[in-house]
């Protein structure tokens, strides 16, 4: 893939923000690959995303990120902009259940995920062999009632020491304390296993199958304080019927499950994703 | 299509029911055209649709009926045996909202629907033009805050006089009394602009949108008397994008209504559908 | 719907379109409600669709096009302006299958497209009494291997007399002629009932029920003179399995067909579609 | 599981059937936990899948087949009898393309496969450390121009050596001889990385790309002598767009062909399929 710089914009909607950006790429011969652009009339607010070949440019990020702040400032944007060649580095929390866990690592290892996979943490030591075999630092950091605070501190040190990016929850079903959440808001990815709002929760299935839905689902969210009620990047479903049990629910689900958290996954490794309040734009 | 029997059943789970059933079937040279069954483990319950060539049985269905009865009693069965030349009397009933009731009386003057439509009702009168162009009875009951109970006594009048066998809540939206709910229960359908149980209750796309969901649905269920929750027959959804506006969803909505609405109906109309507790066996 | 004008672009990519045309409307004040761009790499060529406030730009589309002119020019741009309050002429063509047909002019009397349906064309009068009670004007134009070149000049002469821009075949099961094809290329829509490139030309569903096919499909696509290989403008399928016959298979398809048609008009409508050799970009 | 056995049956249709058969069973208290028919009035044929709690019944396996043997002559059947506890023993066939190798090996590693992997050919040796990791045999088997005849006697002798039931090629790109198709017909299944009959034959995505579909697709089919014209097993799409290179359709493909090899497989394993001419019944 060739070399690309991301902007991605947000601010309240006026006239002439694209002409303003354009004009700025097009000032220094940025060759736009891809835009999109996306203006919400109830919410009165504009978002924006712009892949340029950095080659066509005549400078490096931090040069780009001078020549750009006054245009920014003027329009009070939220903003950010990204090289497609520095991949983010993503931390995996994984528990007992290998699916998501064993998708991702093999989607990584085929070069399909843009990312460096620096570590993966689980409370328990089941998926070790899984990790090591791909070359990545495994932590095992045991869960329990009494030692809650002190694990998830562990693993607050493990995020920092690792600089991470992005951090993904493969079907770790521990919840995560308020203050990480916060501190890492909008960068922590979650997949719950139902289509939401439905079934948020305990056994998603098992509520699904009591509740007799003809459709399972999955959700990838980012994650706040509160638990699957963050803003959704993707979903996905799968029909069920009469003759399907919970474990057939479970099996079915888990590529459902799979192919959303990827999905949401690489949207927003490529800065796709855009969070506005409780909701997200996905310029996919 | 070639006239057949429709012997829908239901009981408990033990050894040798299709034996039995089948044994009786055979007895007269009944030739099964289609034979759906189902065990359901948890429930400890059987469920069981034949459907036989009338042509190939020596009798019509009351002394089928006596013939069957005693093994419907030795199993403990609910069970019914059908027509299908006997098409069931169905009323619609909706409110201002035509697509779901265009979309069913264009399927109905298709022939695609085994059922004879014999009145529509609706609080409003702007589909009947629509409704007498079809030829079909159009009644008109409005229904305000002071006239609930007489409307809807009015309505079950209506019901009884046309002896229906199938009320469809084609988009009404009004609540049915519990005394009509009960009266005629499993045997009224409702479409839900929402995939339940996410939505349930009124505005399910405005809800939808501020929950930024990346899929919306319907669903069709019989209706009972608690709102939204009866046993769901069949369930569809769509895509969705943060450059969609409610008025879109709306919009793309209405063709999974239609969709599924259809769907369901049919299915309840072949006799396809067992209601168990608050679930359906759908031999679809 | 507030008022739009849709600007339509289609030219070589390079450095500096996005930013003149932006600048461009910009200059005008112009308030741009929507913006899609497409860089197709391989073919080296660029497409943009702005939808922009009617209301924020100081003049009309005879000005709009005089000052655009210029910018087209210098860019070698294929380019169309179009005003939203101006719906298209749209001439339906018809055979004896009424489905997509209903669905359409339920679709128009509900106003959800933005078009003038300004007659039905039928080579038979099974649904003249259904396109009566639209107040839709329909003419009868017999087909047969006599007549032939007689009749699609009599229809012909029909496209001429009601000025329209776009035809549309919804399951019309004669193909036009060459001449035809040619003079409206790039108006003229079809149905087709398969997933195409599978089963195209005669009994698709005949064919795709011959082949043991477990979804089946259909295409909307603008008309060329090659039968069925028109650029296609959208697809969708649904499940089929073992036990559905070609009747159900008919069935079933006619929900895909009535959909993905309307749908693909709708985009055509809306100027959402840039033909490119025999592919579509689709701003959808 | 609960072990089961499976009772797959096909044969010219008439009356009686299931009753003899269920009457069989019966009459040795088998416990059906599911039952499926599926009558094809087009062919006359019918067929039928019955799977009974192994603990209910008196005998096994082999006292099954000699009590079954005199209804089974006496209706024409082709029938088989499996045991749940018996799980078939698969060989994979893969070439560089890891995907849906890693795919099986990891359901097969998390149990969700119902066989014995005995081995994995390739003719590369891209793949053997992922092979090894599970502790699954792996054999070079180099294929070129000139040793193509040699290459697959050694093929068919590890089909042998292994005493295979079952045959996957898993993204292998080689075209097996007819022989091998021959001998081992119904035993071999492929995943094709189109929406068959679409785009059979080389590089079926830079097919689609070209043709401009809006859905690409992939294909499970038992192999025959006729390049990918077998029986279909399964078959799923994904939604496409212009803004799709063929690299991104590869890589949503694998997605698309990952699943649907492995529900055809599942449904191979679990004795779901029965071949007719060239289609399938599937009892999923």
């Amino acid at each position: 893939m060739e070399r690309t710089f991301r902007l991605v914009v947000s601010c309240p909607d006026r006239v002439g923000i694209v002409a303003k950006v354009s004009n700025f790429l097009a000032t220094y011969n940025g060759w736009i690959t891809e835009a999109s652009h996306h203006a919400d009339p109830q919410a009165g607010w504009f978002f924006m995303r712009n892949e340029i070949k950095a080659s066509s440019m005549p400078f490096e990020l931090d040069n780009f990120r001078i020549a750009f702040e006054p245009i920014a400032n003027e329009f009070g944007m939220k903003w950010h902009v990204e090289d497609s060649n520095k991949p983010k580095k993503v931390i995996l929390l994984a528990s007992k259940e290998s699916h998501c866990l064993a998708d991702l690592l093999h989607r990584y290892t085929d070069k399909e995920l843009n990312a460096e996979i620096v570590a993966v943490v689980s409370n328990h030591t089941d998926l070790k062999r899984m990790v090591d075999w791909h070359n990545i630092p495994f932590h095992h950091v045991p869960v329990n009632k009494e030692n809650k605070a002190e694990a998830f501190a562990e693993i607050g040190r493990l995020f920092g020491q690792y600089e991470v990016d992005v951090i993904v929850l493969a079907r770790y079903m521990q919840i995560l304390p308020a203050d990480l959440c916060e501190q890492y808001s909008g960068q922590i990815l979650n997949i719950h296993h139902s289509f939401l709002p439905s079934f948020a929760g305990a056994r998603p299935y098992h509520q699904a199958y009591n509740r007799g839905v003809k459709l399972i689902g999955a959700t990838c969210h980012y994650v706040t304080q509160d638990l699957d009620e963050g803003p959704i990047i993707d979903q996905d479903v799968i029909r069920v019927g009469h003759n399907h049990t919970i474990e057939d629910m479970v099996r079915l689900g888990r590529d459902v499950e799979k192919n959303v958290l990827a999905r949401g996954l690489r949207y927003h490794l490529e800065d796709r994703v855009i969070v506005c309040e409780n909701k997200t734009v996905v310029f996919s």
